[in-house]
């Protein structure tokens, strides 16, 4: 195939969709506490509530489906994809109930994105694009292109990875690579 | 990551699930008519049965689930988990009713498959494994490393692909590669 478009993997949960805000609304809702962001900084994101309620709430129908989309993604995102083939990329088999959600969710937020470019998958290892967009360090670990590290409370500290804050900052980062 | 055993991505169905099977099950069922397997020959899928009946069974609740393993697919896949690192990559996001449906599919029937080694996905251009075996020629297409062509009615005449007629040449083909 002749495509001179590079590729780009973009993952949903901390990247485009604002996962640790719907764990918090979550928990205020159950118990009737409101658990501050920092909670969830340097230490795995399962660690982030008391009483294992992100293992709970990850598998409660519902969940994936009310998650709010992260700030500024959707039009970076809209933006990104007037230069690269962007793929949604995201590990939902391990919460298989969260596939038709996940589907859903992208149709409503994201309705740009072709059911052709999204890949719910498990291991992201052999997914074979240019670049990848991520906040888990096991997904850009294993991947064979260019990374980019989304900031996120679970990857503080870690700097073998290109890091990027938000999502004017990957606009930044691309627009650079572009121009290089 | 190091990691010395190869990938193969494995598609669903027309490979390891009889999904035409299923389709001459479910017009027989509502017509009454036998269709015969020479009806899907030299033609797009869709076009093997009259009166749309593909079209409309590939998004009704229950066909996916409903679909018998292709013959030898069990034996072979389990034969072929032991020297590569199979990843079952099915085209499902078109049909999204089906997504939950494939995951169960693959947990009945293929249990030694990891959820961590499926794949459901639109295009499959961005899978970097280093085989695939599919039955559609697009598939196979975009694909960058050594593609295998797994015979159909609809890839009737094509060449331009190794050709496995059964799964029994699937690991003789695979044997050969080992050794060679």
């Amino acid at each position: 195939m002749t495509n001179s478009r590079k590729t780009i993997a973009i993952d949903m949960d901390g990247v485009i969709a604002d996962t640790i805000s719907n764990f918090i609304t979550w928990y205020e809702r159950e118990v009737g506490v409101r658990i501050p962001l920092q909670a969830f900084e340097g230490k795995p994101e399962a660690e982030g509530l008391p009483d294992n309620a992100v293992s709970r709430y990850v598998v409660t129908p519902g969940f994936f489906r009310s998650v709010p989309v992260m700030e500024g993604a959707k039009e970076a995102v809209l933006e990104i994809s007037k230069t690269f083939d962007v793929y949604i990329v995201s590990a939902a088999m391990e919460f298989p109930q969260s596939l038709f959600e996940k589907y859903e969710w992208l149709r409503e937020h994201f309705p740009f994105i072709s059911w052709k470019n999204i890949i719910l998958c498990g291991d992201k290892s052999i997914i074979g694009t240019d670049y990848i967009i991520d906040d888990h360090v096991k997904n850009l670990d294993t991947f064979k292109g260019k990374a980019l590290m989304f900031s996120a409370g679970h990857n503080i500290g870690i700097d073998r990875h290109a890091r990027v804050n938000n999502w004017k900052e990957v606009i930044s980062f691309l627009k650079a690579e572009a121009n290089s």
